[in-house]
């Protein structure tokens, strides 16, 4: 800030309050100006429960009305954001929109860095996750006996020793690859964000993906964003009501195999499909990623046959290696980050 | 901003630089910097899973590490975030952070309004909520038979209807008190916050304790803020390390009754109590709030007589009327953040 009076021209204004440093800081790690930021929940319906009987667990809090199928979401508009269209980021299994933030080791997560490049950005977390909640009702109604326990859902609650070999840290248990990307030496951080998911509890069509189809529409355009068990949740909520969704981003999952009408339906829709390295070294995997990718290599073809504009982003084919499963946290996030926003800009926003 | 070459003064540079606007708007709904931002957990440890038998429910996932009772914190920064002692908030029961968020009727939450008082926020999900996890072993147990029924835990998952007289929204179900302050219409926006309390999981100290005195230390000092389940939190955690608490803010809560040497431990650390209205306006409720506020005020006089700085701010005796349990989400949130923020400035920063 210049302290002295003396003449000024709108440049020299322009220095003195210091607007190139403050579109510098904007990009970096420095100050950030947001224009709004907020939550709120898409969907939710109302559940009657009945009044267990007196005496049983549950019983002091009684029977009635509780919300289920919402889905939380949180969001920060930066100052530049109508430059662009918004873009909603869905977590995967036994996650929930952490995966999106601080890094394990400390770097800034995509939802800033996407907001540092004006874009309006939006986390949710999956209905029966995090702060969405959960159906616990059948939890009371085994406790008292009014069910058996086979009626409670399959927890996934993945061990670390899942998470290494299915994350692609390496081939096993405490070893990573030469080249991995992911941050290993904070590999406490990501355990600390796996959450048991409890997803089994949900119907059909999971409420997750009407909810990202009805938030698009709400924000008047956006582009989905899932990973991993979310990964095919953007082309699952277009299937259900394509109207807002103007771009789909899915990194590392399997692709549904669609009908040629499905496909039609997508084909309008831009779609960005993001692999990392190592899709088959690791043996005897609970998940085989490679399987994965052909699933949708297929997917992509079978898009672009029908007149659609989906581009498959095989990391190691761009020279890019050693990325994990948990490539928006790996320690080239930022550039992989800048691949996804070229992919907006070229094929949403052109 | 000033376009013409114009000879300018310090203050002329700064007026045409827009810094009275800057901080008016940083007060106002206008826009935000912040100096940073980002999420972390607090405390965490490995707990060991037997391998489940092939062919039972949990069997593909297997044995091994996973990780419990960590604490997951949301933070923000303001730019003049070191001018104040950081404020560290945690909900209530069958509630998230979500909380100090934006309110059901769409206004500002706590989390900005103190951002925006130049406070650093950290909100806390309480260990075994939201994006802090829990830890869900029991489920697979008792559906694989390895545990009767009777080990799952007693879910807390309030109705609506509880919600309605607990939270003191009327004097019953749909019936709102004729000056309540909560926002009604919006009250769906609020059944979509309660989410199921699994805290009946958790050992005894409540890892939540642990975790926000641990919170407080790495902050170098801070004030620590519980409302309603957690609303004595702040104390208890003190109770286990008091180092880094400056401040205890406790909403709307029953207090404890503690010896002589646990009242000298918390003496030293300044308090305040905040009771909303129609403390006794729902006969026959779940909870009966005046004697909670009759606990406190017990607590308040015990802190005192020890030569402490407790302050017993019950709202109706200021002449604000009608707040309801959830006061920070009432029409009137900001009067009451405005009281709490002048509270900090008077007992914890003069």
């Amino acid at each position: 800030m210049n302290s002295h009076g003396m003449k000024l021209g709108w440049l020299g204004v322009a220095v003195a309050c210091g607007l190139t440093a403050a579109a510098q800081a904007q990009r970096s790690n420095g100050p950030l100006t947001i224009a709004s930021q907020g939550s709120f929940f898409v969907g939710g319906e109302k559940k009657q429960l009945p009044q267990p009987p007196a005496g049983t667990p549950g019983a002091a809090f009684g029977g009635g009305e509780i919300m289920i199928h919402q889905m939380y979401v949180q969001y920060q508009i930066p100052s530049r954001g109508n430059r662009h269209v918004p873009v909603v980021m869905v977590h995967g299994c036994c996650l929930s929109s952490k995966t999106w933030e601080t890094t394990p080791d400390g770097r800034m997560g995509w939802n800033e860095y996407f907001l540092r490049r004006d874009r309006s950005v939006y986390l949710a977390d999956q209905v029966s996750r995090g702060r969405s909640g959960f159906d616990s009702t059948v939890i009371g109604a085994v406790k008292r006996g009014e069910q058996p326990p086979s009626a409670l859902p399959d927890v996934l609650a993945a061990s670390h020793q899942v998470a290494w070999t299915v994350f692609r840290f390496g081939p096993r248990f405490g070893e990573a690859f030469p080249d991995e990307q992911f941050p290993i030496e904070a590999v406490d951080e990501l355990y600390k964000q796996m959450i048991p998911d409890l997803n089994a509890l949900l119907p059909t069509p999971n409420p997750t993906w009407t909810n990202m189809a009805a938030l698009a529409k709400q924000l008047g355009g956006a582009v989905l964003m899932g990973h991993s068990e979310s990964g095919f949740f953007p082309e699952q909520a277009a299937l259900l009501d394509a109207s807002g969704i103007r771009g789909m981003i899915s990194i590392e999952q399997p692709c549904a195999e669609l009908n040629e009408a499905q496909i039609a339906k997508l084909a309008p829709i831009p779609t960005l499909m993001v692999f990392g390295d190592h899709l088959d070294g690791v043996p005897g995997s609970f998940v085989n990623w490679q399987t994965s990718a052909d699933s949708c290599q297929t997917f992509v073809d079978k898009v672009n046959a029908a007149g659609g504009d989906a581009t498959m982003m095989h990391l190691p084919k761009l020279g890019i290696r050693g990325n994990s499963h948990m490539l928006m946290q790996d320690k080239n996030s930022d550039e992989i980050a800048d691949l996804v926003l070229e992919w907006i800009d070229q094929h949403v926003e052109r």
